[in-house]
């Protein structure tokens, strides 16, 4: 059967060939995850994924959410799925066991979330919220919030979301308004208004926990003044029990583009003067431990990106191979028609969405491994170096590969031709979901200030020479093997142009601050680029390796594949990288000398 | 106020100081087409567009078109809609006045549509069909046809449409099986299935005229055994009036991504044994008489899709002008809150939506002038020019133009952050509907093959040498101009490459014509690239030499804004373009030796 959602053969590739995933079973926190667990665990993610996920894509996307007099009602297929993922105890699947977690590494995760969000990731945002709220009352509750809240939040008993955007206040956090007074009994009555909260009210779950970012009474001005709340939909008492209704009101939902399923939710808490929440972590540390939660949340927004523009290739891949539409472009005219998959501008729409998809997964996965190895490490340098390399990757995770991932979609939708354009086929609709992924959890404009402005010169520059340390060993690596050693000549240049690229907008960013963050987007493409042709020039050189060991036969043309990727993107993608890499450096500042009025007539 | 769905003011520069549309008025066949009448035309266009039509495109999507028993509604709106675009004489501005026509030069006619399409192009597609099946009878049409249809259909009482695609012959129109058996009394007997019908059945008319390509009984298989015939809905006796029902039924509507107020029809001809048509031009020459159509009907998606990303453009541009978020960049922290136009990341891509979008509108435009200019010359070897810059000038006008115009408005919705996604703004329906523009009237990789396998080598090259010709004539102007004359020197360069990797394909495709085809999309791009920046650097020119010589006021932002726009191109996306002729001239053949099952595992 045709492979969809995920190519499983490529996702053990990445687990087991290329990160050894399994390695990690010799340190006591994953001793249980060997090889044949974690293929269990991902066969078991797949199952439910492609079972009880997908089949309700297109059905959900039609139904929606409905707001009534503030209760919201999600697509009815979501209540039955959402039974059974609590029921395979998938929402913490990294946590702590004594919270409900499963303790597993963060690489065996992201596969099974690449099922899933490749599957049905509209469904999936709403346990990724509650995931998230949950980790906030892991990482900075008191031990009275974590026994009031935290299992029954990682067991999805009870669900959770993010207050943190406001109508004046998103991109720009430090000028929310939502107000917290300080009540006798050390609680804090809340006001204010919120929007864009994605679960923050729904008909999964008998509580909400949200967590609310508000300004305590006489806190200073911006981010400095903010504090983190816990704030239920229904009090609940020291004894765990469910109280009064919170006064947090949902009045309306968004209408969207797409993530219908999903609901979008206008939040108006203590209208009525009685909502309370409990400060969650210190006061006016609100900012610090919302950046302690980023980088997970953003890696799983590249992971939502990523999983559409994954779906979206593995169908036009089936339906390449099916669609029968005019004669081969040798035969003589007349010929009878063949599978489109045979025509040269069909091949290249599908190569492209192949070396992209493979370089994104590696990525994404590696992201997850350096979290793991973070985690299991004892020693304080290399602690570091995983943390500069996550720290540097997160933007590119989060907005090189959504923007990738949405153009992937768009190529999805074109090998269908007219019919990609109708609701027939569910390639419109992961176009029409992954755009999101551009803009929520910091736009990508923000990703690309991120990783100029912060990442790029994290710890003096070394967390980013850290990570083109590991690319140049792949580099080497290619080097030595015949077959690749043309591409990672080609891969050497474009690392140092890439570094030429970095050191000069370091210079920029010293004189000319504006200069060098008109040029940060194009920097976070260009980084992206050469990241992905890392991971597919690792990938070939592992394929090359096991060619030459007598692979099993059915494996011969996937090794074969990975060689195919590598040389597709290094000798058609990173050119064009080299030329935007001289664009930079050129640092034309047209977009910054013109003049207001000059952009178009009032 | 301000400008929306396009600046007048560029509108004006285009027609007026870049191509002086009004000098066609010393031909009789424009005499009356002077810039007074002109300015007028674009005046009521205008009026029209954002008084009728922009205010009901979100009202028109969410109400949609609806199916029942045959018979399609189209959104309400559209009804009274519909009525003043007749009352207006708009739906064939350039014909023959004698058939209802307004004999307008195609130059105007496309501002006029540059108005309409941006404010509301799923409207647009009714009107659009109905003349281009007009234009067949005009064009192919005996004179008892012209006389019975054609001053109805451009006039607006009856409709028609265009019945090409079948379930099995989209981009192969070959394929197609729908069969003609001739009458006693001249005509046939039509029998088959269509699909993907624009305005197929509507209620907007009170008869559908449709032209339908079908095969004679007998005829050779392929594109060669294709015929034409017009086949109304309801039959035309010889003395105009309306006859029975003609048994073309239509048997459902498409659910699509976007286009929703444009009824996408199934229609099944003959299916009770009582479809009758005529036949239209000569047996068997149906496609060359669509062929004869497809310039027009290309260059009008070209601007439908131009003219999404316009609309988009003015409204980031509006909205970053209003949205106070974030403080400025080279503020200290804690600054106030400053229109989000004034930070870098959204400058570069509100000029880049802005030299775009400019570029776009130039070259349409330019389209139209030449068609204008062909049917104004007396003279033979200046329409053979004339006619070989539109035939290589289409295929970018259509692919390339919809490809970056759908990327525009995907940009478009960032700038609006997450307020984009949502409906509460028009950012991402002009998204959606922007798609199709890249699919139908021949799929943009058709485009792709068609300027290189066609067009390329037209007339021994010379109409890709005319063309560039042109370009150069612009170049050469720019060198003169000290303020330009290092851009000059750079188009310089690029031109000279894009000549350079013309030949490279012209070679490959003499040995392997699938190594050819394999870089014909990104030879697409990077035409289109180059003449972007040639049609930049062109408005720049003038624009320095209005500078100098005391603009009025209003004028000289304007004026600084074009050269921003050349320089931010020319330095900013021209080099990107050469990474990309260097990976087509290196010539990666990858997409083509890849095996079939190295796609993907089965």
């Amino acid at each position: 059967m045709a492979q969809v959602v995920a190519d499983r053969r490529d996702v053990d590739f990445v687990l087991h060939e290329q990160l050894n995933v399994a390695q990690l079973s010799r340190f006591e926190r994953f001793e249980e995850f060997n090889k044949k667990t974690i293929d269990m665990v991902v066969s078991e993610a797949r199952n439910l994924a492609i079972k009880e996920l997908l089949p309700y894509l297109k059905e959900a996307d039609e139904e929606g959410c409905a707001f009534d007099n503030g209760k919201v009602t999600v697509p009815k297929a979501f209540h039955r799925a959402y039974g059974l993922f609590c029921e395979g105890e998938w929402i913490a699947m990294c946590d702590d066991p004594r919270w409900g977690g499963q303790g597993m590494p963060a690489t065996v995760a992201l596969a099974a979330n690449n099922y899933f969000n490749g599957a049905n990731y509209p469904f999936m945002l709403h346990n990724i919220l509650s995931h998230g709220a949950g980790k906030l009352v892991e990482c900075f509750g008191t031990d009275k919030q974590k026994q009031l809240f935290l299992k029954k939040m990682y067991t999805g008993v009870w669900g959770g979301s993010m207050l943190l955007t406001e109508p004046e206040a998103g991109s720009d956090v430090g000028a929310l308004t939502t107000k917290a007074v300080p009540n006798d009994d050390g609680t804090y009555s809340i006001v204010g208004n919120k929007i864009f909260i994605s679960s923050g009210e729904n008909d999964l779950v008998e509580n909400i926990i949200h967590p609310v970012l508000a300004r305590i009474e006489g806190a200073p001005a911006g981010t400095a003044g903010i504090s983190l709340f816990l704030v239920p939909k229904f009090w609940v008492h020291d004894d765990g029990s469910q109280g009064q209704f919170n006064d947090v009101v949902c009045t309306g939902i968004e209408e969207k583009m797409g993530i219908h399923g999903s609901p979008t939710c206008s939040m108006a808490l203590g209208g009525k003067g009685q909502c309370r929440g409990t400060l969650l972590g210190q006061a006016n540390k609100g900012m610090s431990a919302m950046f302690v939660m980023m980088n997970e949340a953003r890696l799983h927004v590249g992971m939502q990106g990523f999983a559409c523009a994954s779906t979206s290739y593995l169908n036009a891949l089936n339906y390449a191979r099916e669609r029968v539409q005019g004669s081969a472009i040798t035969a003589p005219k007349g010929s009878p028609g063949v599978p489109i998959i045979q025509h040269p501008d069909i091949r290249r729409i599908l190569l492209t969405m192949k070396s992209y998809s493979e370089g994104m997964r590696s990525l994404l996965y590696y992201v997850g491994f350096m979290e793991d190895m973070l985690h299991v490490s004892d020693n304080e340098t290399d602690k570091q170096r995983f943390q500069g390399i996550i720290d540097v990757l997160i933007p590119v995770a989060k907005g090189y590969i959504t923007d990738r991932a949405f153009e992937m979609c768009s190529l999805g939708v074109q090998v269908f031709g007219g019919y990609g354009f109708t609701k027939e086929y569910p390639q419109e609709q992961l176009l029409r979901d992954c755009k999101i992924t551009q803009i929520y959890e910091g736009t990508n404009g923000i990703q690309a200030m991120d990783l100029l402005g912060r990442k790029l010169g994290l710890n003096k520059g070394r967390a980013f020479t850290d990570l083109l340390a590991e690319v140049q060993k792949t580099i080497d690596t290619a080097k030595e093997i015949q077959a690749l050693s043309p591409l990672a000549e080609r891969m050497d240049a474009a690392v140092m142009r890439l570094m030429e690229t970095a050191k000069s907008l370091g210079t920029v960013m010293g004189k000319n601050i504006s200069a060098a963050f008109a040029q940060a987007h194009p920097f976070l493409d260009v980084t992206g680029d050469v990241l992905m042709a890392w991971m597919l020039l690792w990938r070939a050189s592992i394929a090359v390796q096991n060619l030459a060991e007598a692979p099993k036969k059915k494996d011969v043309p996937f090794y074969e594949g990975q060689v195919k990727s590598a040389q597709f993107f290094i000798h058609s993608v990173l050119p064009v990288s080299l030329g935007k890499m001289e664009a930079i450096m050129a640092g034309d500042t047209a977009a910054l000398d013109i003049s207001e009025d000059a952009f178009g007539t009032k």
